[in-house]
């Protein structure tokens, strides 16, 4: 029997090919004053110029924040808010990948909650207010367009850890996939991948629920589908409209149920060793599914059927089985499974990487249907070496 | 390839079993002074009685209107919107099936905005504000509290018509399956027949985007499979959990896609006639399935296989065919067969119906995969008869 839920999502999604060329129009319903929130693709893609320019055209004035990194840092957070202050913007725009978006999310924040961002991913402070903020993905990637969650990592201690407040569920939310039409391979690959590990964790996540269900298995479907299409040939934008449609739904999903053991599992390694996010969370995808794929047969037997495994004549053990296979050939076949190795992780790191798991991501590491112990831990770190 | 679209639903659901127990701390965030609309089915099942101990231990004040019927009549609502204003209401709350929630949300918008409510239906006029409105659907029906659609019947003209706003957008929605362990099978039967119409009308529509058909695809399947277990037995809570969740998600995907056909040739049909909704839809089903499956025979195959046929082996057109069987025998099954003749409409009403569907609900019209004109209306209401 299903357990009671609740279900809430208030962002207004425009989806579509062209909707960037909207942004004007958006924009001016929330502000006048904006802080421009963008990763350095931006420049070279014209995509930074082009949202200039709609401003421009819409009256609305704006200012510039483009100093961050992939693993977004919270001093850096903190310095984009000032700016956001200093300026008396009324609305953040993020345009970019996972990182921008986070960002923006993050200043928007801070720019309306004086003091360290931690005392508010920890709890420690109640926030009442954050500015408006409007983001625009440019990968289809990690979903931050569609929920209430920014990563970040803490320069001093490493940790990396979300801010999830509902205050930062972006007011607007612009999924363009003509935006995606010049991605490189590595940038198809990487953020297609963690579309994948967002839609299959919130899945089988304890937290799931029905309707959190029904968008992660449809993400799963979309995505299985069509990443291989658009890695292929970068100009599909019939395939790149559903994989954009895919991160969206996952990051919904993980709105609702969060993530697993291999997100946990990764936060340390990208605190630690600035790992690329979907990489360090490959990496350990096959001991992860091996471990956890008989702790939940039936889901992980769905997950085989919206992968496109034909099922038919299975047991509900060897289709759930069937998935292990399924998702290690995916991600081989778009060349994302490099070793902890590869990454710079080291047996040296696991003591670190292990307490750190046990001591900041406990939530995320409960949501998964059999949940390790340290010496679980070391030996799926082992095995992913 | 799909074209743009935007979403967004910003309601807040609560769903399961023993949700309703919840009322008092959930209306205590959007108001002080409650005026409750309710359907008689509320006193003899004591809900009504609950929901008031449930204001008054959380300090709430509360009047209660009660005056409607089935097809909720425009002058009725704003007798009721007197009642808020003279009562200084500042939060509505409606509980029952399709008519008392649509009557809220009509009572909530007509407190705030002087005139006929048919102004605003017929946008000659535009509102800037609604009182807040919670639904609690006491049958697994209309999906009305899941969107920003209300219903009325105008007792002059005879009109039946929708006001879409999204003023009357729920602030929250409470979808408790214990509310119907009591229902008597004939409000089962209807009701659900209605969410299978509502899911299945905004799948095939014209206005349909990918975001609702997942919407609406999984409302048939939670449908197809549970409905008939909670007619078998109504105390069947696993079930009904499913059922309201079905109810709930065809109403959002209505919210985006709107009805078609069916919903068309009912509205003059209950207008004029008084016709029970779910009735005068299901008698016309049968003719619409034959006239429009063939318009659109991927997404009516994709139905024949949420409702539960094993399509493998058939042809996309023999599966979308095979849909047609698949929707009368499941409303054979629940009793849901009437004929016009039975309902009480005859030909000689046709002339003044078919000239309303074509002046009042020609955007519904429109939905169809295929439209037709007033003589293959008339065609499609003979056969029906």
């Amino acid at each position: 029997m299903m357990s009671a839920f609740d279900y809430s999502n208030p962002v207004k999604f425009y989806f579509g090919a062209g909707k960037f060329n909207q942004l004007g129009e958006i924009a001016s319903k929330h502000g006048r004053n904006v802080l421009l929130v963008v990763s350095d693709s931006t420049k070279h893609t014209g995509q930074l110029e082009r949202a200039q320019q709609a401003l421009s055209d819409a009256g609305i004035a704006f200012a510039i924040y483009d100093r961050f990194m992939q693993n977004p840092l919270s001093t850096l957070v903190e310095e984009g808010a000032a700016l956001a202050r200093d300026e008396r913007c009324d609305l953040v725009i993020g345009i970019g990948g996972g990182s921008a978006m986070d960002m923006a999310k993050g200043i928007a924040f801070c720019a309306c909650n004086e003091g360290s961002i931690w005392d508010y991913v920890f709890g420690k402070k109640q926030a009442q207010r954050a500015l408006p903020v409007i983001l625009i993905p440019t990968t289809a990637g990690t979903g931050s367009e569609a929920n209430r969650t920014a990563v970040f990592t803490n320069p001093q201690t490493h940790d990396k850890k979300g801010l999830v407040n509902p205050l930062i569920y972006p007011v607007a939310a612009i999924i363009d996939p003509e935006l995606m039409l010049t991605l490189p391979k590595r940038v198809i690959a990487g953020p297609g991948a963690d579309v994948l590990f967002h839609a299959l964790e919130s899945y089988i996540s304890r937290n799931a629920n029905p309707f959190s269900e029904m968008l992660s298995l449809q993400a799963i479907r979309l995505l299985a589908k069509n990443l291989p299409r658009v890695y292929e040939d970068v100009s599909c934008l019939d395939a790149w409209e559903k994989v954009t449609l895919a991160s969206t739904l996952a990051g919904m999903a993980i709105d609702c149920a969060g993530t697993t053991l291999p997100h946990a599992l990764q936060h340390p390694m990208g605190g630690l060793l600035d790992v690329v996010h979907a990489e360090g969370i490959a990496a350990v995808y096959p001991a992860f599914l091996e471990y956890t794929w008989s702790a939940s047969p039936e889901k992980f037997a769905a997950i085989a059927q919206a992968m496109g495994v034909n099922t038919q004549g299975m047991t509900s053990e060897q289709a759930a089985q069937s998935s292990v296979a399924a998702v290690t050939d995916f991600l081989k076949g778009i060349n994302m499974l490099p070793t902890l190795t590869e990454l710079g992780v080291k047996e040296a790191h696991f003591d670190w990487i292990i307490n750190n798991v046990l001591t900041t991501m406990n939530v995320v590491l409960n949501n998964n249907p059999r949940v390790p112990d340290a010496t679980m831990l070391r030996d799926l770190l082992t095995r992913s070496l």
